[in-house]
């Protein structure tokens, strides 16, 4: 394989270790074992640096236009062809814990495409975005402006499960 | 695909955009664009809800002890299979930012992988390891117990680019 390839290869593998280990503290948190929790904080430090490293050898950070661009484009593949097959699939399964969580990322995926393309065009025309507070659902990762709504729309949780993004 | 496959294939998406947006958000706080910053920022968390529902989906969070078992795995596979071969092939097509960023991520991950194979004896034994500060180099990711070194091992920067894990 080439070294464009084996970088992406190496992001993919940095990325979803620094997920896994971030889940495992927790778990060892609960589990009684802060030590064992904090080692696997300070690994999915590490392996935050190394994926970072990573991409920006293979010249993946660009102007704030181009990575808008990209995000629009990934944005829409995952809401438009990734998940609606996924979600069938989980279906036929009768597998609820996937088809939920399937379901909640779609439905996500579509909002952001709509925030990404209202930055890129704002960010076209040369301005910022207007300053407003965001908020992030932890249960489905639902994305607002403002404020946190009484119900989120998505997976229907009470507004005191949003997180203000700071 | 099946579904357990899907998992897979959407976990590793997620958790790749969530590191793009956290890198594009540090872009767009250079470019002079806090609101679009925030609005990554706020993506990313949507994105890690999103990662961490599908790996619990698909069991991926077990007892501490089995993932402290698929932590010792991944990291001996990264440094003893996967980054050597990469490196090799940097050097052979002269690409010095691919050569650095794998040989750091090289060396850091024997060190985890010893680390963690304390950690998981200590859990077997019944016991949480004892509690140590843990600091990580932001350059190379070098994760190392009590205090930085006045000069990191494996990249040479000063002591004042090591993190303290909370
Ligand atoms: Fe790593
Ligand atoms: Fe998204
Ligand atoms: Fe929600
Ligand atoms: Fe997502
Ligand atoms: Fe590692
Ligand atoms: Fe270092």
């Amino acid at each position: 394989m080439s070294t464009k390839e084996n970088l992406a290869e190496a992001f993919a593998g940095e990325s979803q270790a620094n997920r896994k280990y971030l889940a495992f503290a927790k778990k060892a948190e609960a589990d009684g074992l802060p030590q064992v929790a904090k080692l696997f904080r300070a690994a999915a430090h590490a392996e935050t640096v190394h994926a970072h490293a990573h991409l920006r050898a293979m010249g993946g950070i660009r102007s704030t236009v181009e990575n808008l661009k990209e995000a629009v484009e990934g944005e829409g593949f995952e809401f438009q062809k990734m998940y609606p097959p996924f979600l069938e699939q989980a279906r036929a399964e009768g597998d609820r814990a996937a088809e939920n969580s399937f379901k909640f990322a779609l439905a996500v995926e579509e909002v952001h495409h709509g925030l990404y393309q209202q930055a890129l065009s704002a960010v076209e025309a040369g301005a910022d975005l207007a300053e407003r507070p965001v908020y992030v659902c932890e249960v489905c990762g639902n994305t607002v402006y403002d404020a946190a709504p009484d119900k989120c729309e998505v997976c229907l949780v009470p507004k005191e499960r949003f997180t203000l993004i700071g």
